[in-house]
């Protein structure tokens, strides 16, 4: 129909009163977001001739979304994940408090509260019978190189499959989720198996929203990783394992050059033997440096809502 | 912390990728307006600094959102029902398709399928023995005051304590819904209850949003209608029972003056058996005019997804 209604005083008036400016309570920065908001899908609409039928199509997606916990799936898919990324490198350089291993994304599927080992763990529990093993070792240092002792190493991953336990029934809780305390020379040492991508359900409202896009909902192997120590920067970040198809294609936008690793194939009997394991495997290893800062609020990760901490 | 990195090409060319600007696939209505959204989105949060924490507490109001269903409650809420609304009237009176009894928003609680009747019905299946009963009354005309006989003439409303059939599983099936066909005169007549406001459910994530906002979540007392004939505009509106604390602070915006309607209560004995009823009851009269048309997608309401018609 292409009428432009946007800039009348009759809709900048509604505006003020939808974004409760003319309301005594409530909260002055939300009033202020909402208002930039609802001004920006306002004018949208109006630009775009916006039908009721794709207005109300949008709801309802985003109720099926919901329904299905997806808006964390969705996000990164729509690049916000690693555009707070870019935000946060940003600010990070602008105060000098950038070097060391670089963050990415967290995305969806963390789960607090895994067992936690001294210096070394085993992370899966033996029922992926099919997958390699996978040796994942390395060394927790700060930017000036110096190892740190006790430096708190969460990792969480998928199983070959390409599910997360808790997300994945079938899994036994916390499979393929532990937090290592690294030992007196910053190292930490885990047996568990090599994970596989994973893609977004067919169908599901986040495909959907790919799909419209043109795009695929795919994720490279990866292996998600906190690492914290008092006096320095808490780092949230990924592994990616080098030669899937989508180390460079991924959908969440997660993957970063120096977060690429090769793992190395290890068929030695003396090498499996020394590990204590059956026949080959493979090796990864990830060093990580921290960077130093007295800043409290930085030595923790962010109070994002996250599964069971919500409970 | 207070960067700014929206105008940098890393920035542009990362949302020209995350819109499938780059990919053969897809629609590219569906790329133009999310490239546009994601815009104003990413820069929004440069503008205001928003917090990876501001940021995950948005994303997991928005999975509660959908997982209640509400983002079609908390739609009219932030104005776009009316808005929309808006964007229509402006859109006929351009067309010189304006004249006739004004819409208003349908909200989120229609169901097709009720029980449909000529020339009148009886709406309420009587187990509301606390409310007043409404004589609901009136004539179906065009433009320049013609009867319209066969006009189609849908109602639905909430009871004595402001809650719908289907949505409160109390009621039965198709309580105070129905669908009548005028008669020869172009008139319909419904018994029924005097229905109340009710407000978004406390606590709830959409009252969650409006609480921020300083603002309630309150609605008058209404009474939906969807009226069509063939060769006229199909009409999607609400009237209001005048009297009411929140007739003119809807948090739905629904309310326009013209809408407003002051019943009458009857007290006398004959005029209460020519009725056939039992004690005094509120007349309620609401006569209705349809703009002519002969574009055919006009005289049919819009395909919003809707109750029992998704599934």
């Amino acid at each position: 129909m292409n009428v432009k209604i946007f800039d009348t005083p009759e809709v900048q008036d509604f505006l003020t009163a939808v974004s409760g400016f003319d309301q005594a309570g409530g909260n002055d920065r939300a009033k202020q977001i909402m208002h930039r908001l609802l001004s920006d899908l306002y004018r949208l609409i109006d630009d775009f001739d916006v039908t009721p039928e794709e207005y109300w199509a949008t709801v309802n997606l985003l109720n099926e979304l919901g329904a299905e916990k997806q808006v964390g799936l969705l996000s990164p898919g729509l690049g916000f994940d690693h555009y707070l990324d870019m935000r946060m490198d940003a600010a990070d350089e602008q105060a000098r408090l950038d070097g060391g291993t670089p963050r990415t994304i967290e995305g969806p599927l963390y789960v607090a509260g895994a067992p936690v080992a001294e210096g070394e763990a085993r992370m899966d529990d033996g029922s992926d019978t099919d997958a390699e093993v996978m040796w994942l070792t390395g060394q927790v240092r700060d930017t000036a190189g110096q190892p740190i002792p006790g430096a708190q190493v969460e990792i969480w991953h998928a199983d070959s499959k390409g599910n997360y336990s808790f997300f994945d029934p079938s899994q036994s809780d916390y499979n393929l989720r532990r937090t290592i305390l690294a030992d007196a020379e910053g190292r930490y040492r885990v047996r568990s198996i090599i994970p596989s991508g994973y893609g977004v359900p067919p169908e599901s409202p986040t495909d959907q929203v790919l799909s419209a896009l043109g795009r695929h909902g795919q994720r490279p192997a990866h292996i998600h990783y906190f690492v914290s120590a008092p006096g320095h920067k808490h780092l949230t970040t990924q592994i990616n394992l080098a030669g899937d198809a989508y180390t460079f294609d991924d959908f969440a936008f997660a993957t970063r050059e120096e977060l690429v690793i090769e793992g190395t194939r290890i068929e030695d009997a003396a090498e499996v033997a020394k590990r204590g394991l059956e026949g080959p495997f493979t090796e990864v290893v990830f060093d990580v440096e921290l960077a130093p800062t007295e800043a409290r609020e930085l030595q923790d990760r962010h109070k994002r809502p996250r599964a069971l901490e919500q409970a």
